[in-house]
């Protein structure tokens, strides 16, 4: 089931699969559209509609395989769509979002090298397409590392019966734009370990309880990434500053299953000794110091039904609080799986607040109501 | 045979098709390219050579097919040439053209949600990959109501042995390349009537008869397209204007076919209580209100070697008559059909007039020549 | 094994083939993808790193095939990464890199029509996945005439048993970003002769002697291209000058193999009646006017890994010497081919210096380090 975006998907066969004749070659292809249809109101109590969100939001195709034999893995992923390009921040239509060569040296150990995710934060690693709001939260749009190009080393083995991974990375920090990059990296590491043994199905990168387990289960992980010299406002992301920071990221999650039930929740922590970047006319662009925090709660009904509901808050702190301020969204969803994650119908509402102020008088808190379909193979 | 816009080919098989063992995912595999080679004169009598129109036109891959079971269709279609993406208004290289699930929910009504062609004028509607003249009319490309993004509903039934449809839709209003859009949508309504019959192989929404119909069909349609709030000066198209409008374009069209005959006309008119837009530098970006009316017969020989002519014209309207001129082609077409509309050749002849003078004296009269092959599985 | 650029690769079967049942239709679906981390140094006796070039160098797509009969081929490529689109300098994301209709008359007479490599030199039309070195020669990158849209033609035949080919090509002369073209045009000549017979699998045009050929085979070609009224600096390629200029390109180049060890060169000099365009703001672009030079020579070890040196030099002439140095580059390169050049790893390590000064002390001068990854099937 479980489209992980941390390996090719050689051992679990979906989609449209090619063989050679003499097996030195392997193919998975697939597809994923994500239609929707929303809008915010102007106001806590004013439900005029100030913004249509309606659009493809993703369409990508995929490819994943190995050649020669197992041992040497590739994942291939183009994205299509305005919105899933970085081309409003860039201006470049970032067609390519995975591009990677695996090197699998034992079961235990593998490489990857070329562009894919980094090993950051849980809800950034599951796949849009493992999503159980039609959106990730606001803690993972502010702090994520998303993807960057570089070499990465995964290794999994088992202390007793609890199985732990160890996952690094060495990549350019500049994120998925650039041509050539200055001569600062970005360094990552992570430590995953799942002390009631391996989820159903790799359920620990899926949210919600598609599987539902009948043990309880328990990821637990924390990393860091350290970005020196990247010229983005969020290191792998962002529009360009008008100079270059170093920056570092910490990362805390866990995801727990049970029955139908999903909990999953995380903590990320950004610093900068100097977020701050002035051009000559005085125009500032930032990296967000500050933290947030993502909780969310799930619970999937014999016919296939979930309700989801989340909590999220990033706070600024120094002087990025001269230009943001916290934010709260509380969200409530709904979604039908027709055919797990692949095929699903989800509907979304949530309420946006500013300064910890939940009036609905108050003039910056909006309403927000999102429906979308997702269509893959 | 035919490639139709409005819904997803699930049921007329063509391509590289590709079933799953347990028959729960269909797919359809197509792509065309269109390669052209042609040039404009300097003017009526002066047969100088001012421009070069010699480019890959269209280069498209195109996936229909359901998942599920045949209730649940979807359709995509991606264009890579530049002249494809409407990137010279809108900067953006907008790849995605379709991206739409279907929903039948009888075998007379269907729903679609996403990103495809609007129910708007026949030439329009009709693929790209079955016309007769390399180039759509004028009338076309100033009043069409184009691809939007939104929800769409058709319904066909008969009167007696007379078939009907109605089609519907609400979309954004703004086009292919949005992110996100102001709260004015775009409303649009369609009826058809074949008071002889359908067509062979659905021959209304594919130009000349190439099925060469033994009795005479033919198709009445009227429609309107409400546009609140537009921002571009096409509605669905064109460049981004200096303040949004209101605008309403009305269609009525027909194709009349038998036994090699072929003739199509449509009428348009478009409509906004102030069509234009200043900027502060006194720049104007005005929709086009006016009128436009489009004729093309022909006649497909035994060999399949088609003549076609055709005559356009697109009169400005109110103040819209400040800034654009009466405009009116007459063109010729011999096509030699292949392999129906999926490999031909074509070669077109066109004479440009302004003003409705057409002395070959007067100078801002010029020749087009054009020839241009498709190739498409 | 080969991958020509200038026909479509029907009788050479690989990668994912498809046909119909009525033998109708064929396609061969290809991918190739190129991942590369390196570096450049500060200078040539400071080796601090300045600028690292780590990224998804190439990601593309390809499909050749047949339509009808094998007379009429085919042959797409899409490319997808930043540094393969030429967007920065047009600013426009060319996806498509070859989209061009075959029609054989016979075997040894062909046509083409649409947009793929001019007949230019060698290393030019030489597949990117036929490559020895991770990139092509400054010579190449200075002089090339590229890809081009227009009409070609191939002529091959044999003198006794010596093979030679006469290939031509009309051409807009503005490469592969344009919508319209001014009235001037480009044309391409070029004549090859093969004095010891043909290559085994086409190896003329791949580098490298990987077939391992026992008796001398040696390939002579020579070419000119005529590019009237070029907008832009290197005719097909570059940024877009501030006038239009005539220029022209004299092409000369061989390669020789033999048993393991391959040699070839090329020449290559440009010339303009005023090469330089300067804008009202006094800036100036200009055309490269000068001459070129490149060798590299290999051998192939039989364990697959091939060792190879490249000497390359460019020499601005005229009014371009005001603006250009002298630059030579050596590089040497380490190979391992694991399926030919389908799948290999390649070291470069380039020294650069300008002027014919080759101290390491010399300010200008740097070194270069490449480790490239190429999987294609």
């Amino acid at each position: 089931q479980g489209e992980v975006d941390e390996r090719s998907m050689i051992f679990r066969m979906n989609g449209l699969e090619i063989n050679t004749k003499d097996s030195s070659f392997y193919a998975n292809f697939r597809f994923r559209m994500q239609n929707r249809m929303g809008f915010y109101t102007n106001g806590g109590d004013d439900l005029g509609i100030s913004e249509w969100d309606a659009r493809v939001r993703r369409l990508r195709l995929r490819a994943d395989g190995y050649v020669l034999s197992p041992k040497i893995g590739y994942s291939i992923q183009l994205s299509f769509s305005r919105g899933d390009q970085d081309i409003d921040n860039t201006g470049i239509a970032n067609i390519v979002r995975d591009a990677v060569v695996f090197y699998h040296f034992t079961n235990n150990f593998y490489i990857a090298f070329g562009q894919n995710k980094l090993p950051g934060n849980r809800q950034r690693v599951n796949s849009s397409g493992q999503l159980q709001f039609a959106d990730r939260s606001i803690v993972n749009s502010t702090f994520t590392v998303d993807r960057d190009f570089g070499l990465k080393a995964y290794y999994n083995n088992t202390i007793g019966s609890v199985p732990f991974r160890i996952k690094g990375a060495i990549s350019t920090g500049e994120g998925r734009s650039v041509n050539t990059t200055d001569n600062g990296l970005a360094y990552t590491g992570r430590f995953e370990i799942l002390p009631f043994g391996e989820f159903k199905n790799e359920g620990d990168y899926s949210e919600g309880d598609l599987e539902r387990e009948e043990t309880p289960k328990l990821a637990l992980a924390g990393g860091y990434s350290y970005n020196a010299k990247t010229n983005r406002t969020g290191g792998q992301l962002g529009k360009e500053m008008y100079a270059s920071r170093d920056m570092g990221t910490a990362i805390f999650d866990m995801i727990f299953k049970l029955r139908g039930w999903a909990y999953e929740t995380e903590y990320m922590k950004r610093t900068a000794d100097n977020p701050l970047t002035f051009n000559e006319d005085g125009d500032v662009r930032y990296i967000y110091a500050g933290w947030g925090n993502n909780h969310q709660i799930s619970y999937l009904f014999k016919n296939n039904l979930e309700t989801a509901f989340r909590y999220s808050v990033i706070q600024p702190e120094g002087k990025t609080a001269w230009y943001e301020k916290r934010k709260e969204v509380l969200e409530a969803g709904v979604t039908k799986y027709l055919r797990k994650h692949r095929i699903k119908g989800q509907f979304n509402l949530s309420y946006n607040t500013e300064d910890g102020r939940w009036d609905l008088k108050d003039s910056d808190n909006y309403w927000g109501a999102l429906f979308q379909i997702e269509l893959g193979i």
